[in-house]
């Protein structure tokens, strides 16, 4: 493994313990992934199945943009790796990030008939990239959730395509997609959207 | 005492110590164990009475089938051990674990007129052994609250004979026990159920 | 100062950080207490205005029982001192613990024309002193604040006094104070009674 | 740099994390200033754009009363500056914070048309400078949020001048001003300042 591999998977291994102690990445769930090289396409990403407060960087996995293992760690990327292969694609991101927050997954479902959630006039909404303005509107895309990573790669690449604008989306009953131009405004977007999402289901209970 | 349990011991409290800082575990409550050999049945537990986030792992006890302390130790086993001991029998469980959290406590009382707690349709449960979609249901039978440790202990094994396909159940006003076939799996369960009774607790809020 | 005052107060100074990361004593509020000699009474007890999570083992004060200071430590005791020891003489405590949490404050205030609130049937119970069983009613008198602070010291003597099996009260739109026989007894109390109080405060939004 | 400013700036970034960690400057949110000198006016303050939970203190930036940075350090001020030196002005505050929690954010909404927030009848308000009694009625002026911030450091001048009682004020959806006559002081006024905030938004959502 390359020098750069090594120090995104330690940077990508803390970000998932704190992320664990947040409780934002709950029993092996959520998924961590960065970009170290685009021609051709090559991921750090995170396991299947890795608890994530007890991540190890020699754990992180090497994938191809089939999401299939280079090297021999004896390892299974994440289910979702696929989700993160498309956004790599679509958005040319540097890091996609996926968190099972409680606050997401209630709002996943309470908003899903209307297609996704907007939230708007926050202060916060600034630290999104490109957002100068709290008088921001941000529509968060809300999928539904499905088991075949195929159709739902698909349907992500297709979502992402559609709203441009949009720095994450949401999976039905499941959690948020997030991600950044590199590993640093990837997690800065998880906190941002994870803060939002539960100021807007607070602010809903009040309703 | 053998290398197996000393490293069973260790491992058993440093998960105690995460549980105790999320409060799941406060006050003394709770208590987890490990099969260290089936043919006889011996398991590493908690002692009864010790706070969560200072224990050692010298203080762990060895006990057998009857729950009955091995060794000179001088420790009090849990009162509940004969309930770990149940699960360890009826599910060939590894490890079980049982928390004291608030949602358990508050859904416990909830739902306890229904017999237990269906939560399905959430990605999150995937992280349950042997699911493999979102599309399941989990029951969490509620059991009423004892401090007959016999007649619980019989209770329990009745309950988890009758609902085979079960991860775990709540006592009434107490809390939950899950288990799984080692210790980062029942681990996991913890996460993973305590998790979506927050979910359920805050839609049912909601409601 | 003696050995036994320096290793109280380092017990006390640890826990006051874990109470300050919980939220239970922020900006400077809460107080701890442990009896050093009963005859003639003496008290290691934290100083007044000390942030609690960056509080030192060397500025926890010794008082006689008058709350006046021992020693040339230059510190200033908590200004409800004499509320600490009024519990130290009346129920023979080694240790009084006061919390200020967001839950024990909300409850101290919806119940205050009550007189008190009554917390039963919760497994957490039997983690009080004396307790066998969670078919217990635990009565939490609340009694009004006040600034005055030999007044408050009396009212709280006369509480304890009718409340004999009480294991703690509130003081309203202020917080809980409780004890125990011994240090690791009264932060057992602590855990206990926030446990119960975030409970009964969550049922009650629901109710 | 002189040795003032580099301690200045560890106690800045220690606190800095430890608001990180409780979720109250998520997502580069927030900032913290102190007075290092007041003749000419030299702030020591946070750099814009930075994650409070991974900051260092070389990266701290000292600024004149145009918020313009002095030395070579390469980084960018808070955008928020002027309204720190507005406050360090007309306060003769040695200290200034800014958080951003969802409670905050809920509340600066909620109260948004009556103008501001009255907070009374807490034990807790006693932490807040010059208060001596829980009998204290605090008023925390809310402002209607703006990225001109010229404009807002004239209004934050103006309406610190209006209330010269208050400890702090919030901006509409977007967070929490306070400060104190130092570091500690300003830090003891957050805490207490969130702790109040939170306890008002969830007694409000039990009205």
């Amino acid at each position: 493994m390359t020098e750069d591999f090594l120090s995104t998977a330690e940077s990508l291994v803390a970000i998932a313990a704190g992320f664990h102690l947040r409780g934002w990445v709950l029993g092996t769930s959520g998924n961590l992934s960065a970009v170290i090289s685009r021609e051709p396409l090559r991921l750090a990403i995170t396991p299947s199945g890795a608890d994530k407060g007890a991540l190890k960087s020699d754990q992180m996995l090497l994938i191809d943009e089939y999401a299939e293992v280079l090297g021999n760690t004896g390892g299974k990327p994440s289910d979702e790796s696929l989700l993160h292969v498309s956004i790599a694609k679509e958005r040319l991101a540097g890091a996609v990030m996926h968190t099972h927050s409680v606050w997401s997954t209630l709002l996943s479902e309470q908003h899903f008939d209307d297609g996704g959630l907007a939230i708007e006039g926050y202060e916060m909404l600034k630290g999104l990239a490109g957002v100068k303005t709290h008088e921001h509107r941000e529509w968060l895309p809300i999928l539904e959730n499905s088991q075949d990573m195929c159709a739902l790669a698909e349907q992500v690449a297709r979502t992402v395509q559609q709203h441009p604008e949009a720095h994450g989306f949401l999976l039905r009953r499941h959690g948020l997609y997030t991600w950044g131009a590199n590993i640093a405004e990837a997690k800065r977007h998880v906190e941002i959207l994870e803060f939002l999402l539960e100021t807007a289901g607070r602010a809903r209970f009040r309703a």
